[in-house]
């Protein structure tokens, strides 16, 4: 079949919207017709070509939802009709990760989803003079239909807005699982956030939904304040307004430390402060945001050997085809809200002006409906 | 009253083992007869002056053994002739941090005790000219009598040998407990213990104590495999026969890394290869080992948002006072083994011989026995 695309054709390029091949589903593939999909910074970090393992031509997105048209052979769980969202981390519930209780880190099908291929190997996207287009993150959800592995689709209830739900599949859940997973915040906890955007707004609702007592964002943009008060941050501190140091300002905030801090930044340098401003003897920070190729963290072990603990998460720990429909619940229930962080909502042919939204700041999230 | 002491007059140069004055135990205080005690590298770190925090004249040692012989105003859990470890962490019960389910790190009289006096401010050791001595780690060990805080004193079983459950105060609770309280090791585990002197043998038998099915030890010096096998580790890897990489050869030893990877020894660049060893999506590394001033550790954030846990120890995340008897009864049951451990015995008058053999590798901990 045919099927519109935004296709990335080369490293640091706008995107440009086009009709491409898309193959018919496989053994074990699903056909997905893709209704509405995030804009999220890992989409802008291949597409600018910082991305060390991006490959072209290649179809972007790893936010979606949408809706099943057809399986192939020997798919059980799932039927034309279905409403899903993609997982750029799949859940097989067979491989040593997904049977193992401390990780959601799934590898069955690790290997060619870097390789921007579906499990046997091939594309099912091409252009139209036959040049194979590589998948992304095993979902290209910048195309208005794809195919995905069954085992990374989470079927989700049916009245559930696409328009919403699609940010379910990254900055949602990477965001209140980060609390909730991984970090297991506790009632009553002290927390700080460093960057308020689409991901640490998500943190903060997360530590509100887990009960947190203080929860502290740091960001140097002050207009990013009204939204996190609005999600649950109590204090804000602007680090360009800080005078001295930012560690010492944030441990006498919290009286004492954190008891969790969280990265949502990518910035080498504020993981650092992010661990330094944890509680001595138990306070623990996440690591969320991805940095740069090469950059390292550092920091002198005494702060590990006195008590914190430094730990990571990728998608929030969860588990996507067990977790993710019960955030989508948690939304329709009004347990969380995504409503106020869709800032924009633009067609296919507008995405490259959600690029640049994101680079002026000015969005939370812009969203494409097809 | 007057004692023999091994002072550290000046950093860098040998004890000088003298008569010192000691007074009485004040109000909270208890004075302690110690009948052997241990010599760790920290003792040398602070004596060789590359302690940043070192102060001077001194006396130090931190691992050892005693008898009560008198007890100052409003101590109640001790008594004349009770039998003693000395605790460089206390345990008030009391503080923030006893209080605190995830520490040990009693805080309430750490203030007093890094500027080398007790709780009141003063110290009780001078020179005989009236001259001041501090105590260090708030123990003081190298003398046969010492002065110390109620809360820095677990009372041990009676039937115990000094010159052996000395080592408890601070090698073998560092090493088991790194393992027990801190890591958590589940049976089944594969661990990787870096370097076999004294604190990994003892990571060792905490790891065989677990249950753990691998425990890979790995040091430059092949003269350490045969006492470490005899603690239970099953793999031995020396990194200068290694070819290529060290991580990749020890993630292949361990099946895809180790659950658990333990630092005991202090270098900066093994932290990072201990970090890296460890299993993608749930390994955790524990450093135990104390860097030289202003060493920093580093690393890729990838390895922690992949999954990887960064994490310290000190005094083996153990609450003294109420785990170090626990240790000293597992000694006594041979659940333990502390005995050929203790590689030298010595006088006072031969105690920077104990520092010789420790420069030379050839002690795994020589004992002082008045």
């Amino acid at each position: 079949m045919r099927t519109r695309a935004a296709v990335a054709l080369e490293a640091g390029k706008p995107l440009q919207v086009m009709e491409v091949n898309l193959d018919g589903p496989k053994a074990g593939e699903v056909l997905v017709e893709i209704k509405a999909t995030g804009l999220c910074h890992t989409d802008e970090f291949t597409r600018s070509g910082a991305d060390p393992e991006g490959i072209f031509p290649t179809i972007l997105g790893h936010e979606g939802a949408g809706v099943v048209l057809e399986c192939g052979p020997g798919v059980t769980s799932l039927k034309p009709g279905d409403h899903v969202i993609p997982l750029y981390t799949p859940e097989c519930r067979e491989c040593e990760y997904c049977l193992h209780p401390k990780t959601n880190l799934c590898q069955s099908i690790r290997e060619t989803q870097g390789r921007g291929v579906m499990p046997d190997g091939t594309s099912r996207f091409s252009m139209l003079d036959g040049t194979p287009i590589y998948h992304y993150m095993g979902c290209s959800t910048f195309a208005n239909h794809t195919v995905m592995p069954e085992i990374a689709l989470a079927k989700v209830r049916e009245d559930a807005p696409f328009d919403k739900i699609c940010y379910i599949g990254c900055g949602v859940t990477t965001g209140i699982g980060a609390v909730i997973n991984t970090a297991k915040v506790e009632i009553g906890s002290r927390a700080i956030v460093f960057g308020l955007g689409g991901i640490g707004l998500n943190v903060i609702q997360g530590l509100r939904m887990a009960g947190a007592d203080q929860i502290v964002g740091v960001d140097l943009n002050p207009a990013k304040a009204e939204m996190a008060r609005r999600f649950g941050m109590t204090d804000f501190v602007n680090p360009s307004e800080v005078e001295g140091d930012l560690v010492p300002h944030l441990v006498r905030l919290t009286k004492g430390g954190a008891d969790y801090t969280f990265d949502a930044t990518g910035n080498v340098g504020v993981m650092r402060t992010a661990l330094e401003a944890a509680h001595k003897g138990w306070g623990e920070s996440i690591i969320i945001g991805v940095a740069p190729a090469g950059a390292e963290i550092s920091t002198r072990p005494f702060q590990l050997v006195t008590g914190r603990s430094w730990r990571g998460t990728a998608f929030g720990g969860a588990r996507g085809r067990t977790d993710v429909p019960k955030i989508v619940d948690w939304y329709m229930d009004r347990k969380i809200e995504i409503d106020p962080m869709i800032t924009h909502v633009l067609t296919l042919d507008q995405i490259n002006d959600g690029f640049d939204l994101m680079h002026k700041g000015e969005s939370i999230r812009a969203v494409v409906v097809y």
